[in-house]
């Protein structure tokens, strides 16, 4: 086989083929590595700072994850400042005591021992919000599902968040507040919303298992439990075989 | 320094400072191949069958998803009857038509060219919901923001994604219809909700670049417009040094 001639079309369909294929068994592991190992810190932060180059990569690889229509919903703003950081924290603490007081006895003891947010300890957060406006009045894929621009967003958010585990960058996700209760602190107007609030940094270890099972708030489920064949409820034949 | 005995709580801290170090560069590279050369497949679908392996392997993959007061709030309907899939295509072209009709002249035309779904030529489709119930009544994380679980089925579906794009398997995701415009056909009790419609096949090319950019639909931003520092609209320093 002779090889197609630069820029011609067989030269685009060859790069079409080889970018289709399976990763090689290395590459494969390295991804699994990353969806597994990946964890929700709050405990574990360093004070240190996450470089330009490091988080150019994260914001790089959040804003290559699927859109509705290719409206790329998501905007993120960095969140430095030890000031700023301090009112959302405030926030999330007042929004965290009604939290507490939802559960009953012994449960609401136990949620008052975790420590759920690392809000000040982690030198960046990042406030990751969905323009709701963008791409204009009628979105190809958003017509009928109002709030796909939001599951857009929140790929972002996961791609972000795998990229940070490869790097070595711990992620937690803090959803303790109300969504309009972060608008004023970062000047949102009406037609952008909250979607997400990280925080991001470093860090000198990262749990083995999911911290929450870990600390016996909750358990794993098996995966043939959330498995169905064809209808809701129908166990799935392939963990049969 | 002597390492420390097996089953130690040293033991413990070593494995979790282990599990916190950045990847080495192959396996970084790996992880962005995943997140940059996953595409939204709609026409290049084979119709050779998934093995039980592979999508076992993706399963497991979304089933590693982050969820919020560890809920797991997600099942995965694996959907390979054909009448099912014809079924599913129907009530998509009816939508899809309905869709058409709101975009203007030739945006209108454009729209109608565009195969947006693989529905029948995938093999394998599967109805991604979230269960609103699991967890109970209060979860972690939920108490102020109660979509956060279709947030955490939106991660596991990401999860899917990138595993498949590692194992040379294809994902598109279809949006196009009411969501509960299928639950008759899955039997979706009246708490459980369809959060995203995925055709699943073996594919013998990749788009290089988005097809809605490829196909001139849409254009990428650029990163720099979508980061802010500390306020909605205030231009990153990061992009300025």
């Amino acid at each position: 086989m002779t090889a197609p001639a630069e820029g011609t079309p067989d030269d685009e369909a060859d790069r079409e083929r080889r970018a289709a294929g399976p990763f090689d068994a290395a590459a494969r592991a390295a991804v699994y590595r990353a969806i597994e190992s990946r964890r929700d810190v709050r405990n574990e932060f360093l004070p240190d700072p996450v470089s330009d180059e490091i988080l150019a990569r994260l914001l790089k690889a959040a804003h290559c994850a699927p859109s509705v229509g290719l409206s790329q919903p998501w905007s993120f703003i960095l969140v430095r400042s030890a000031e700023k950081r301090a009112e959302v924290a405030g926030i999330v603490a007042r929004r965290n005591e009604e939290a507490a007081n939802m559960f009953d006895g012994e449960r609401a003891a136990q949620y008052r021992r975790l420590k759920l947010e690392g809000i000040e300890a982690a030198p960046l957060n990042i406030c990751v919000v969905a323009d709701r406006s963008r791409g204009g009045p009628v979105v190809l894929g958003r017509t009928h599902q109002d709030d796909v621009d939001l599951y857009s967003t929140v790929c972002a958010v996961q791609n972000f968040w795998l990229a940070a585990r490869a790097e070595g960058i711990g992620v937690g996700w803090v959803s303790i507040f109300e969504p309009d209760d972060l608008k004023p602190a970062f000047g949102l107007p009406e037609h952008v919303c909250v979607v997400a609030y990280l925080c991001v940094g470093h860090v000198e270890r990262l749990h083995v298992r999911p911290e929450l099972e870990a600390r016996r708030w909750g358990e794993r489920l098996p995966l043939a439990d959330v498995v169905f064949d064809e209808r809701w409820g129908a166990g799935a034949e392939m963990f049969n075989r």
